[in-house]
């Protein structure tokens, strides 16, 4: 049998053991002169049982994730769920509105939309019959997918979800193949440059609230680049090649970049050299202020000349007026080199990257995920105003329909701010709890079981957080050890004494100190205690 | 090419565009006598690119979400998060800690978990080279898995995401290829019945928190089930195959159930008329509590004298008194034909049902799925003692190697609450904010734009959710009618003469009152009107 291979360990031990049962029962059923109808079922049965067996040859089998996905044990969870609910929170100050959307999607809806480099990385589903599937890729195309199939012209929407990329994973720089995005995107018809504007304010405030050390946020232009390789006489099919390897210059240095360009991409190296005066600017003129840089392209006598570059610098300067008024003007920069995700994006595109981190966690506690997750790009996002057309065309069969919604927005690769936000907890120092229990119900004595239940009952009918130990007889040290360890404030106490007299004893964890409570008093003492 | 059936109008267009672009490059390479290793570099490429287009035949396109899955829209989300945050409190009331898995697992590990029905229903990845992966289908195997490769022996955890099966959805039962589940497990070594107990309670809890209507909990154990089968000669290698039936017997009436015994599944009539007495023992002896149930069973000569049967009576009776305890007696009920889910499970088994819900919508505002939502399971779960020691096993290579972890949970099939809480909104009729905007800010005039900015900023820096139109010369009235439709609590307006006094005018949406405050003051004026 060709799928023999397939079998895991647990799997051929069920069958063994089916087939087993299944002999035993046609003995039986033969023994007693059952109907041959129902003897001959059975060892169809049986035989297919066998033949999924194969011969024989046990399969290695190893306990693990997917290359390119983990497990979040309850450490990590307090973390993320901090990190989201802080980034959720932003979203909805700014008014979004969530949406959700399924994991896979029809393949044709991903295909063609990533560049050639990201469509290779997209995972499909098996064709096990029906439709064809692919694991979503980012959450920008399934939502102008949403607003094309529901006629949404208008929305401010957020969405949290995890994406999926068959991407060679480098666990320790944070990469992997199952990631969180946390997008917020603002479709519609709206005056020029306000919510790109408002993007990067919700960037500058996601990161000024995460607290994690000093960031910017690297603004470009698709048009301004596109300029740029007209007045270099770059060919405009190569635009997509070229700005890839252009946007890897924070990374390396400009002489590997050239030379890729050159001998890679065939790019002719005095159109290639020309391109670097522009798209070097800033790394070689790191004096130069925001608008310094801006005037110089409106001085230059080629660039100012070229109607794309100068719609990008207005646009760009319009925008960082807003941004000031926003009181996200601080981190803002202009970087000509910056030129990643052009495949959907068409105005304003941006980035976030964090500069310096302030924790001085020893590097011998320190990962290598911790250590790369120091630098490198946390957000990001752009304009992209065809997208949405480009499904509503295609679901209208009609391409003279050329209706379109304008969008822009950002997206948080959130995994970094994690692992940033893990350093930072690491650094404070400060314990963390995994649950939130505020109140361990516990027993002096024996028994008692019935007792503490009860008691229980009355604390979670308050909503008061309370466990208690799922045995009929714990010792009491072990108890209390249990309530240090996890941090709890407070443990209940009872005993027969107790009982009698209708009290019980609460005590605090941290100072020991006990205090009888009457049991009719009980919640509403704890709720009092509790918000101290 | 085999490739272009799946060629997407998008990417035909892309491609076509890029053949296009290429082709003028070439040509002008050649006028200008270039490298001829560029031209040929360039012409791969095209042809390439034109492979790929095929010959033509544009493919039909539909603007869809995959076969049995959907997108949430905002007003949807909004009850989601509220169940789920319901949810969420409980699980933390009870001390649980959040964990994360993959969406996908290694195929092995969820092959042979589910038995024969349940296995088909797995959604494979497509192989793309290195391991083989599937879509989880539940959300308990993965725990099993997590807890044995990271040698867990103990722990009260909670997950709540999507599970994918590929069954015929029917839509309209609430029954998708993509859902939610919300799990709370307790894996450990505890004495009898306890964490059985707490699981009922949290089912509970959730259930009665939501308010949706009137519910049993319904219970049963493997036990019970192996020794009725014992005591009426049923062939134990027909155990589950059986089980599968006699579950039915909640939606279907015992003649089908028996059809299906005898001419479907070849069990002979005696041994199903045997069954039959016990099973429906509830069915037919309505009057009967579940203490009067438990015991006819302590009475029955046949049956009290099968130790399986003694010990599932037992512990069922212990679990009872447990619960009443927890407060979560009385929605408990014994019920002889629940049989589900018996892959992994060893020990109880329950299951939530609602019986009967108040809303009285009218059945014309209902839709089917609305209709079929009132009736079913919407919980289920169960002790499973041996998953964990499989895993173990395997991840050990060693078959002596017998260590267990025994676990008991439950799992809301969360997307029936959803539906039942969209209905109860419904009924109820009060209007759903999908965003939490507490201010808007208006102007009174044309222009003012970047005064509207610096008062959002402000707002947006006390963490007061606040927005303004994207447009710089907006309409008064167009901006209040918004308010008044997204029933906005607030609206500040500014003109010129408040600019000039350093006010703003403050609205109140509903009544339309409206009072001047002092732009500074604004934060800490509105931090009050809202608190009301």
């Amino acid at each position: 049998m060709s799928n023999n291979k397939e079998l895991s360990l647990s799997e051929r031990e069920l069958l063994e053991n089916e087939v087993k049962k299944l002999g035993d029962e046609i003995r039986l059923l033969k023994a007693e002169k059952a109907d041959p109808n129902i003897v001959k079922e059975r060892i169809a049965r049986m035989l297919e049982k066998k033949a999924l067996l194969g011969d024989t040859g046990k399969t290695k089998f190893t306990l693990k994730t997917p290359k390119g996905t983990r497990d979040f044990n309850p450490q990590a969870m307090v973390i993320r769920e901090k990190v989201l609910n802080l980034v959720t929170n932003v979203f909805k100050v700014h008014g979004g509105e969530a949406i959700d959307t399924p994991v896979f999607e029809l393949k044709e809806i991903l295909m063609g939309k990533y560049g050639d480099e990201g469509g290779k990385l997209v995972f499909d589903l098996a064709d096990q019959g029906g439709e064809l599937c692919s694991l979503r890729y980012d959450l920008t195309v399934p939502f102008a997918r949403y607003l094309a199939q529901n006629k949404i012209t208008n929305i401010k929407k957020y969405q949290i979800a995890k994406v999926y990329r068959r991407d060679q994973p480098y666990m320790t720089r944070g990469r992997y193949r199952e990631f969180y995005q946390c997008d917020f995107d603002i479709a519609g018809q709206y005056d020029s440059m306000i919510p790109e504007s408002e993007c990067i304010k919700i960037m500058d405030d996601v990161l000024g609230k995460l607290d994690i050390g000093t960031y910017e946020i690297r603004i470009n232009h698709r048009l301004f680049l596109e300029g740029i390789f007209e007045i270099c006489g770059a060919p405009s099919s190569e635009f997509k090649n070229v700005c890839s390897s252009i946007d890897k210059l924070d990374k390396q240095p400009w002489e590997e970049v050239k030379e890729e360009l050159v001998k890679v991409k065939f790019i002719k190296e005095d159109v290639v050299d020309k391109l670097e005066k522009y798209v070097r600017l800033r790394e070689q003129n790191p004096s130069l202020s925001r608008s310094d840089l801006l005037e110089w392209f409106e001085k230059d006598e080629v660039a100012s000349k070229n109607v794309k570059i100068k719609t990008a610098i207005d646009e760009m300067k319009l925008m960082f007026e807003y941004c000031e008024c926003f009181g996200a003007g601080s981190c803002a920069a202009f970087e000509p080199s910056l030129a990643r995700g052009l495949d959907y994006y068409t105005g304003v595109i941006y980035e976030a990257i964090i500069l310096e981190t302030p924790f001085s966690i020893k590097s011998e506690d320190c990962d290598e995920e911790e250590k790369n997750a120091r630098i490198g790009s946390v957000a990001a996002g752009g304009r992209y105003d065809t997208l949405v057309g480009m499904f509503l065309q295609l679901g209208s069969n009609d391409k003279k329909n050329k209706t379109n919604v304008p969008c822009v927005g950002v997206s948080f690769g959130i995994e970094r701010l994690f692992t940033l936000m893990e350093m930072k907890h690491k650094s404070l120092g400060t314990p963390m709890r995994t649950n939130e229990i505020e109140v361990f119900v516990a027993t002096a004595q024996k028994g008692l079981l019935k007792e503490r239940m009860n008691i229980c009952k009355e604390l979670w009918g308050s909503d008061i957080k309370a466990e208690m130990v799922y045995k009929k007889n714990p010792k009491l040290l072990t108890q209390l050890q249990y309530c240090e360890e996890k941090a709890i404030p407070y443990a209940i106490i009872i005993g027969q004494r107790e009982i009698e007299e209708g009290v019980v004893k609460v005590r605090n964890v941290v100072n020991r100190e006990e205090n009888d409570v009457k049991l009719n008093d009980l919640s509403s003492k704890l709720k009092e205690l509790l918000k101290c």
